[in-house]
Protein backbone atom coordinates (compact mmCIF):
# COMPACT_ATOMS: atom_id res chain seq x y z
CA UNK A 1 0.00 0.00 0.00
CA UNK A 2 1.12 3.63 -0.48
CA UNK A 3 1.15 6.57 1.81
CA UNK A 4 -0.18 9.66 0.16
CA UNK A 5 2.29 11.56 2.87
CA UNK A 6 4.98 10.31 4.87
CA UNK A 7 3.65 12.06 8.08
CA UNK A 8 0.18 9.47 7.60
CA UNK A 9 2.60 6.38 6.86
CA UNK A 10 4.88 7.33 10.29
CA UNK A 11 1.74 7.48 12.13
CA UNK A 12 0.22 4.31 10.58
CA UNK A 13 3.74 2.42 11.15
CA UNK A 14 3.98 3.31 14.84
CA UNK A 15 0.11 2.79 15.56
CA UNK A 16 0.50 -0.82 13.86
CA UNK A 17 3.70 -1.63 16.36
CA UNK A 18 1.08 -2.03 18.48
CA UNK A 19 -0.42 -5.89 19.36
CA UNK A 20 -3.26 -6.93 17.53
CA UNK A 21 -3.34 -4.08 15.44
CA UNK A 22 -2.54 -4.66 11.68
CA UNK A 23 -1.73 -1.49 9.13
CA UNK A 24 -5.88 -1.25 8.16
CA UNK A 25 -6.75 -0.78 11.48
CA UNK A 26 -3.98 2.05 12.04
CA UNK A 27 -4.66 3.33 8.96
CA UNK A 28 -8.52 3.70 10.13
CA UNK A 29 -7.45 5.10 13.17
CA UNK A 30 -5.13 7.37 12.27
CA UNK A 31 -7.74 8.81 9.92
CA UNK A 32 -10.36 8.89 12.34
CA UNK A 33 -7.77 11.11 14.37
CA UNK A 34 -7.60 13.58 11.50
CA UNK A 35 -11.77 13.75 11.58
CA UNK A 36 -11.71 14.85 15.18
CA UNK A 37 -10.70 17.79 16.72
CA UNK A 38 -6.41 17.92 16.87
CA UNK A 39 -6.62 18.44 20.86
CA UNK A 40 -8.51 14.81 21.00
CA UNK A 41 -5.00 13.47 19.68
CA UNK A 42 -2.99 15.84 21.56
CA UNK A 43 -4.22 14.70 24.59
CA UNK A 44 -3.88 11.44 23.75
CA UNK A 45 -0.37 11.59 22.58
CA UNK A 46 0.42 12.99 26.17
CA UNK A 47 -0.85 10.74 28.23
CA UNK A 48 1.16 8.51 26.17
CA UNK A 49 4.08 10.14 27.22
CA UNK A 50 3.45 10.30 30.82
CA UNK A 51 2.43 6.76 30.64
CA UNK A 52 6.05 5.87 29.86
CA UNK A 53 7.79 8.44 31.99
CA UNK A 54 5.73 9.54 34.95
CA UNK A 55 4.23 5.68 35.71
CA UNK A 56 6.20 4.04 39.06
CA UNK A 57 6.51 0.29 40.03
CA UNK A 58 6.18 -0.52 43.29
CA UNK A 59 9.23 -0.99 45.09
CA UNK A 60 7.79 -3.71 47.19
CA UNK A 61 4.80 -6.08 44.61
CA UNK A 62 5.76 -4.31 41.48
CA UNK A 63 2.51 -2.86 40.79
CA UNK A 64 1.40 -0.11 38.30
CA UNK A 65 1.69 2.72 40.67
CA UNK A 66 1.88 6.67 40.81
CA UNK A 67 3.68 6.54 43.90
CA UNK A 68 7.16 4.59 45.14
CA UNK A 69 4.81 2.43 47.01
CA UNK A 70 1.19 1.03 45.70
CA UNK A 71 -2.01 2.03 47.14
CA UNK A 72 -2.39 -1.67 48.34
CA UNK A 73 0.86 -2.51 50.22
CA UNK A 74 0.62 1.15 51.48
CA UNK A 75 -3.01 0.24 52.88
CA UNK A 76 -3.11 -0.43 56.97
CA UNK A 77 -6.36 -1.71 56.16
CA UNK A 78 -4.74 -4.66 54.13
CA UNK A 79 -3.63 -8.65 55.91
CA UNK A 80 0.02 -8.01 55.34
CA UNK A 81 0.49 -11.82 56.16
CA UNK A 82 -1.26 -13.40 52.67
CA UNK A 83 1.00 -12.32 49.38
CA UNK A 84 -1.10 -13.56 46.38
CA UNK A 85 1.52 -13.83 43.45
CA UNK A 86 0.39 -12.90 39.86
CA UNK A 87 1.77 -12.80 36.68
CA UNK A 88 1.04 -9.31 35.51
CA UNK A 89 -1.07 -5.92 36.62
CA UNK A 90 -4.14 -6.74 34.81
CA UNK A 91 -4.82 -10.23 37.31
CA UNK A 92 -3.95 -7.79 40.59
CA UNK A 93 -7.15 -5.67 38.84
CA UNK A 94 -8.97 -8.66 38.14
CA UNK A 95 -9.08 -9.67 41.72
CA UNK A 96 -8.84 -6.05 43.15
CA UNK A 97 -12.70 -6.19 41.18
CA UNK A 98 -14.06 -8.80 43.18
CA UNK A 99 -13.39 -6.52 46.32
CA UNK A 100 -12.71 -9.90 48.23
CA UNK A 101 -9.25 -10.38 49.00
CA UNK A 102 -7.78 -8.59 51.43
CA UNK A 103 -4.05 -9.77 51.55
CA UNK A 104 -1.25 -8.32 49.85
CA UNK A 105 0.09 -9.42 45.65
CA UNK A 106 3.27 -9.85 44.28
CA UNK A 107 3.53 -8.78 40.22
CA UNK A 108 6.23 -11.20 38.97
CA UNK A 109 6.04 -9.78 35.69
CA UNK A 110 5.29 -12.76 33.41
CA UNK A 111 5.47 -16.73 33.47
CA UNK A 112 8.89 -18.82 33.02
CA UNK A 113 8.60 -19.45 29.04
CA UNK A 114 11.76 -20.44 27.34
CA UNK A 115 10.59 -20.41 24.16
CA UNK A 116 9.92 -16.92 24.66
CA UNK A 117 13.18 -16.40 26.67
CA UNK A 118 11.63 -15.63 29.61
CA UNK A 119 13.42 -17.67 32.93
CA UNK A 120 13.13 -17.18 36.54
CA UNK A 121 15.91 -14.24 35.85
CA UNK A 122 13.71 -12.11 34.24
CA UNK A 123 10.35 -12.55 36.62
CA UNK A 124 10.19 -10.66 40.13
CA UNK A 125 11.17 -13.54 41.43
CA UNK A 126 13.82 -12.79 43.72
CA UNK A 127 12.30 -9.70 45.31
CA UNK A 128 9.58 -12.19 46.61
CA UNK A 129 11.77 -14.78 47.83
CA UNK A 130 13.48 -11.36 49.65
CA UNK A 131 9.84 -10.42 51.27
CA UNK A 132 9.18 -13.60 52.61
CA UNK A 133 12.47 -13.49 54.41
CA UNK A 134 11.84 -9.84 55.60
CA UNK A 135 8.04 -9.64 56.37
CA UNK A 136 5.90 -11.31 58.38
CA UNK A 137 4.50 -13.66 55.93
CA UNK A 138 2.32 -16.77 56.88
CA UNK A 139 1.17 -17.60 53.41
CA UNK A 140 1.72 -17.01 49.51
CA UNK A 141 -1.11 -17.79 46.97
CA UNK A 142 -0.40 -18.82 43.51
CA UNK A 143 -2.60 -17.65 41.13
CA UNK A 144 -0.97 -18.16 37.95
CA UNK A 145 -2.32 -19.29 34.56
CA UNK A 146 -3.66 -22.55 34.55
CA UNK A 147 -1.32 -23.14 31.36
CA UNK A 148 2.43 -25.27 31.17
CA UNK A 149 3.86 -21.91 31.53
CA UNK A 150 1.67 -21.34 34.71
CA UNK A 151 2.17 -23.93 36.52
CA UNK A 152 6.04 -24.45 35.44
CA UNK A 153 6.37 -21.37 37.35
CA UNK A 154 4.38 -22.10 40.12
CA UNK A 155 6.18 -25.42 40.47
CA UNK A 156 9.65 -23.35 40.22
CA UNK A 157 8.12 -21.12 43.09
CA UNK A 158 7.04 -23.72 45.26
CA UNK A 159 10.54 -25.57 45.04
CA UNK A 160 12.51 -22.22 46.11
CA UNK A 161 9.90 -21.52 48.85
CA UNK A 162 9.01 -24.88 50.31
CA UNK A 163 11.45 -25.03 52.64
CA UNK A 164 10.83 -21.05 54.01
CA UNK A 165 8.30 -21.91 56.55
CA UNK A 166 4.84 -20.37 54.95
CA UNK A 167 2.20 -21.94 53.78
CA UNK A 168 2.11 -22.31 49.80
CA UNK A 169 -1.33 -22.74 48.10
CA UNK A 170 -2.75 -22.57 44.71
CA UNK A 171 -6.40 -21.49 43.40
CA UNK A 172 -8.87 -23.81 42.59
CA UNK A 173 -9.17 -24.99 39.66
CA UNK A 174 -12.33 -26.62 38.68
CA UNK A 175 -15.56 -25.74 36.74
CA UNK A 176 -15.95 -21.95 36.65
CA UNK A 177 -19.21 -20.16 38.04
CA UNK A 178 -22.40 -20.27 35.96
CA UNK A 179 -20.60 -22.95 33.56
CA UNK A 180 -22.12 -26.30 32.31
CA UNK A 181 -20.25 -29.34 33.20
CA UNK A 182 -20.94 -30.55 29.44
CA UNK A 183 -19.01 -28.10 27.97
CA UNK A 184 -15.75 -28.21 30.26
CA UNK A 185 -12.80 -29.69 28.71
CA UNK A 186 -11.49 -33.57 30.22
CA UNK A 187 -8.62 -31.60 32.33
CA UNK A 188 -10.95 -29.65 33.67
CA UNK A 189 -13.33 -31.90 34.57
CA UNK A 190 -10.84 -34.03 36.27
CA UNK A 191 -9.36 -31.78 38.22
CA UNK A 192 -12.41 -30.44 39.81
CA UNK A 193 -13.22 -34.04 40.69
CA UNK A 194 -9.95 -34.63 42.16
CA UNK A 195 -10.12 -31.20 44.14
CA UNK A 196 -13.43 -32.03 45.55
CA UNK A 197 -14.01 -30.18 49.11
CA UNK A 198 -16.92 -31.29 51.20
CA UNK A 199 -20.09 -29.90 50.01
CA UNK A 200 -20.35 -28.26 53.76
CA UNK A 201 -17.20 -26.09 53.11
CA UNK A 202 -18.52 -24.73 49.88
CA UNK A 203 -21.81 -23.36 50.48
CA UNK A 204 -19.87 -21.58 53.32
CA UNK A 205 -17.52 -20.20 51.26
CA UNK A 206 -20.05 -19.41 48.66
CA UNK B 1 -12.89 -1.62 37.20
CA UNK B 2 -10.46 0.66 39.45
CA UNK B 3 -7.30 1.40 38.01
CA UNK B 4 -4.17 1.15 40.29
CA UNK B 5 -2.53 4.23 38.57
CA UNK B 6 -4.74 7.70 37.37
CA UNK B 7 -1.89 7.80 35.00
CA UNK B 8 -2.51 4.53 33.76
CA UNK B 9 -6.20 5.12 33.95
CA UNK B 10 -5.92 8.37 31.60
CA UNK B 11 -3.95 6.55 28.97
CA UNK B 12 -6.16 3.98 28.86
CA UNK B 13 -9.41 6.46 28.34
CA UNK B 14 -7.34 8.34 25.38
CA UNK B 15 -6.98 4.89 23.69
CA UNK B 16 -10.63 3.94 24.44
CA UNK B 17 -11.41 7.15 22.42
CA UNK B 18 -10.56 5.46 19.30
CA UNK B 19 -13.41 3.43 17.33
CA UNK B 20 -13.05 -0.02 17.32
CA UNK B 21 -11.00 -0.24 20.85
CA UNK B 22 -12.76 -0.79 24.26
CA UNK B 23 -11.31 0.01 27.72
CA UNK B 24 -10.11 -3.67 27.55
CA UNK B 25 -7.94 -3.47 24.56
CA UNK B 26 -6.89 -0.24 25.28
CA UNK B 27 -5.47 -1.75 28.81
CA UNK B 28 -3.84 -4.34 27.41
CA UNK B 29 -2.26 -1.53 24.42
CA UNK B 30 -1.14 0.69 27.41
CA UNK B 31 0.17 -2.59 29.31
CA UNK B 32 2.00 -3.31 26.42
CA UNK B 33 3.70 -0.17 26.49
CA UNK B 34 5.03 -0.17 29.57
CA UNK B 35 6.85 -3.78 29.01
CA UNK B 36 8.63 -2.67 25.77
CA UNK B 37 11.37 0.18 25.52
CA UNK B 38 10.09 4.06 26.35
CA UNK B 39 11.24 5.34 23.10
CA UNK B 40 8.96 3.55 20.78
CA UNK B 41 6.04 5.11 23.22
CA UNK B 42 7.78 8.30 22.93
CA UNK B 43 7.86 7.89 19.03
CA UNK B 44 4.37 6.61 18.77
CA UNK B 45 3.14 9.91 20.63
CA UNK B 46 5.23 12.50 18.40
CA UNK B 47 4.09 10.63 15.31
CA UNK B 48 0.63 11.72 16.13
CA UNK B 49 1.45 15.28 17.25
CA UNK B 50 3.10 15.62 13.96
CA UNK B 51 -0.18 13.82 12.33
CA UNK B 52 -2.04 16.49 13.96
CA UNK B 53 0.01 19.45 13.32
CA UNK B 54 1.43 18.96 10.09
CA UNK B 55 -0.64 17.07 7.40
CA UNK B 56 -2.10 18.97 4.95
CA UNK B 57 -5.08 18.17 2.60
CA UNK B 58 -5.15 19.11 -0.89
CA UNK B 59 -6.34 22.27 -1.86
CA UNK B 60 -7.45 21.16 -4.80
CA UNK B 61 -9.24 17.70 -4.28
CA UNK B 62 -9.06 17.63 -0.37
CA UNK B 63 -6.43 14.71 -0.39
CA UNK B 64 -4.36 14.17 2.50
CA UNK B 65 -0.63 15.46 1.45
CA UNK B 66 2.46 16.78 2.95
CA UNK B 67 2.42 19.74 0.76
CA UNK B 68 -0.51 21.87 -0.07
CA UNK B 69 -1.53 20.59 -3.35
CA UNK B 70 -1.00 16.64 -3.47
CA UNK B 71 1.16 14.48 -5.59
CA UNK B 72 -1.55 12.80 -7.96
CA UNK B 73 -2.80 17.00 -8.19
CA UNK B 74 1.26 17.77 -8.83
CA UNK B 75 1.85 15.20 -11.51
CA UNK B 76 1.74 16.49 -14.87
CA UNK B 77 1.51 12.76 -16.35
CA UNK B 78 -2.13 12.06 -14.84
CA UNK B 79 -4.97 12.38 -17.06
CA UNK B 80 -6.06 16.05 -16.22
CA UNK B 81 -9.78 15.69 -17.65
CA UNK B 82 -11.50 12.80 -15.74
CA UNK B 83 -12.05 13.52 -11.71
CA UNK B 84 -13.12 10.10 -9.78
CA UNK B 85 -15.05 11.59 -6.74
CA UNK B 86 -14.73 9.17 -3.43
CA UNK B 87 -16.01 9.45 -0.14
CA UNK B 88 -13.02 9.29 1.70
CA UNK B 89 -8.45 9.18 1.84
CA UNK B 90 -8.70 5.50 2.14
CA UNK B 91 -10.53 4.94 -1.12
CA UNK B 92 -8.50 7.26 -3.32
CA UNK B 93 -5.31 4.62 -2.09
CA UNK B 94 -7.58 1.11 -2.90
CA UNK B 95 -7.95 2.87 -6.23
CA UNK B 96 -4.22 4.05 -6.76
CA UNK B 97 -3.16 0.72 -5.18
CA UNK B 98 -4.34 -0.84 -8.51
CA UNK B 99 -2.40 1.19 -10.46
CA UNK B 100 -4.93 1.27 -13.61
CA UNK B 101 -6.50 4.93 -13.32
CA UNK B 102 -4.43 7.68 -14.31
CA UNK B 103 -7.02 10.58 -13.81
CA UNK B 104 -7.90 12.72 -11.10
CA UNK B 105 -9.94 12.56 -7.66
CA UNK B 106 -12.18 14.71 -5.55
CA UNK B 107 -12.20 13.32 -1.99
CA UNK B 108 -16.09 14.36 -0.78
CA UNK B 109 -15.01 13.75 3.07
CA UNK B 110 -17.83 11.28 3.61
CA UNK B 111 -21.44 10.78 2.21
CA UNK B 112 -24.60 12.88 2.84
CA UNK B 113 -26.27 10.91 5.86
CA UNK B 114 -29.17 13.24 7.18
CA UNK B 115 -29.26 10.73 10.11
CA UNK B 116 -25.57 11.17 11.32
CA UNK B 117 -26.28 15.50 10.55
CA UNK B 118 -24.29 15.37 7.13
CA UNK B 119 -25.70 17.09 4.38
CA UNK B 120 -24.22 19.07 1.30
CA UNK B 121 -23.18 21.30 3.01
CA UNK B 122 -20.36 19.33 5.28
CA UNK B 123 -18.50 17.38 2.24
CA UNK B 124 -16.94 19.36 -0.23
CA UNK B 125 -19.00 19.51 -3.13
CA UNK B 126 -19.08 22.73 -3.79
CA UNK B 127 -14.99 22.77 -4.39
CA UNK B 128 -15.90 19.80 -7.03
CA UNK B 129 -18.50 22.17 -8.85
CA UNK B 130 -15.98 24.53 -9.27
CA UNK B 131 -13.25 22.71 -9.87
CA UNK B 132 -15.77 21.47 -13.26
CA UNK B 133 -16.07 24.92 -13.77
CA UNK B 134 -12.55 25.76 -14.13
CA UNK B 135 -10.89 23.40 -15.37
CA UNK B 136 -10.43 21.58 -18.30
CA UNK B 137 -13.19 18.00 -16.88
CA UNK B 138 -14.64 16.27 -19.14
CA UNK B 139 -15.67 12.64 -17.15
CA UNK B 140 -16.68 12.37 -13.77
CA UNK B 141 -16.45 9.36 -12.17
CA UNK B 142 -18.63 8.58 -9.02
CA UNK B 143 -17.16 6.11 -7.09
CA UNK B 144 -19.25 5.98 -3.86
CA UNK B 145 -20.13 3.16 -1.61
CA UNK B 146 -22.93 1.11 -2.80
CA UNK B 147 -25.18 1.94 0.01
CA UNK B 148 -28.17 4.14 0.51
CA UNK B 149 -26.35 7.22 1.82
CA UNK B 150 -23.71 6.65 -1.13
CA UNK B 151 -26.29 6.34 -3.97
CA UNK B 152 -28.15 9.21 -2.19
CA UNK B 153 -24.95 11.40 -2.54
CA UNK B 154 -24.38 10.21 -6.06
CA UNK B 155 -27.31 10.93 -6.94
CA UNK B 156 -27.64 14.75 -5.39
CA UNK B 157 -23.94 14.85 -7.53
CA UNK B 158 -25.45 13.79 -10.61
CA UNK B 159 -28.55 16.68 -9.67
CA UNK B 160 -25.81 19.83 -9.39
CA UNK B 161 -23.94 18.09 -12.05
CA UNK B 162 -25.82 17.16 -15.21
CA UNK B 163 -26.41 20.51 -16.70
CA UNK B 164 -22.39 21.37 -16.55
CA UNK B 165 -21.80 19.97 -20.30
CA UNK B 166 -19.64 17.08 -18.68
CA UNK B 167 -19.60 12.92 -18.55
CA UNK B 168 -21.34 11.76 -15.81
CA UNK B 169 -20.58 7.93 -14.82
CA UNK B 170 -20.71 5.67 -11.90
CA UNK B 171 -18.42 2.61 -11.51
CA UNK B 172 -19.90 -0.30 -12.35
CA UNK B 173 -21.99 -2.81 -9.96
CA UNK B 174 -22.19 -6.75 -9.89
CA UNK B 175 -20.64 -9.41 -9.35
CA UNK B 176 -17.25 -9.31 -7.47
CA UNK B 177 -14.04 -10.58 -9.30
CA UNK B 178 -13.46 -14.14 -7.58
CA UNK B 179 -16.78 -14.47 -6.70
CA UNK B 180 -19.38 -17.23 -6.71
CA UNK B 181 -22.95 -16.41 -8.14
CA UNK B 182 -24.77 -18.49 -5.94
CA UNK B 183 -23.33 -16.13 -2.86
CA UNK B 184 -24.14 -13.12 -4.14
CA UNK B 185 -27.21 -10.95 -2.67
CA UNK B 186 -30.19 -10.30 -4.85
CA UNK B 187 -29.60 -6.64 -5.49
CA UNK B 188 -25.95 -7.30 -7.00
CA UNK B 189 -27.33 -10.29 -8.81
CA UNK B 190 -30.46 -8.33 -10.21
CA UNK B 191 -28.01 -5.02 -10.92
CA UNK B 192 -25.38 -7.25 -12.40
CA UNK B 193 -27.84 -8.63 -14.95
CA UNK B 194 -29.09 -5.11 -15.26
CA UNK B 195 -25.87 -3.51 -16.08
CA UNK B 196 -24.81 -6.31 -18.88
CA UNK B 197 -22.20 -5.39 -20.95
CA UNK B 198 -21.26 -6.63 -24.54
CA UNK B 199 -18.96 -9.81 -24.09
CA UNK B 200 -16.19 -8.77 -26.28
CA UNK B 201 -16.35 -5.31 -24.37
CA UNK B 202 -15.46 -7.13 -20.85
CA UNK B 203 -12.83 -9.69 -22.16
CA UNK B 204 -10.95 -6.45 -23.46
CA UNK B 205 -11.34 -4.34 -20.43
CA UNK B 206 -10.18 -7.38 -18.52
Amino acid sequence: MNYPSKILEKAVDEMASLPGIGRRTALRLVLHMLSRPASQTENLAESLENLVHEIKFCEKCHMISDENVCHICSNPHRDTSVICVVEDVRDVMAIENTGQYRGLFHVLGGRISPIDGIGPAQLNIESLSKRIKEEEISEVIFALSSTMEGDTTSFYLYKILRDSGVKLSVIARGIGVGDELEYADEATLVRSIQNRIPYAESTLKG
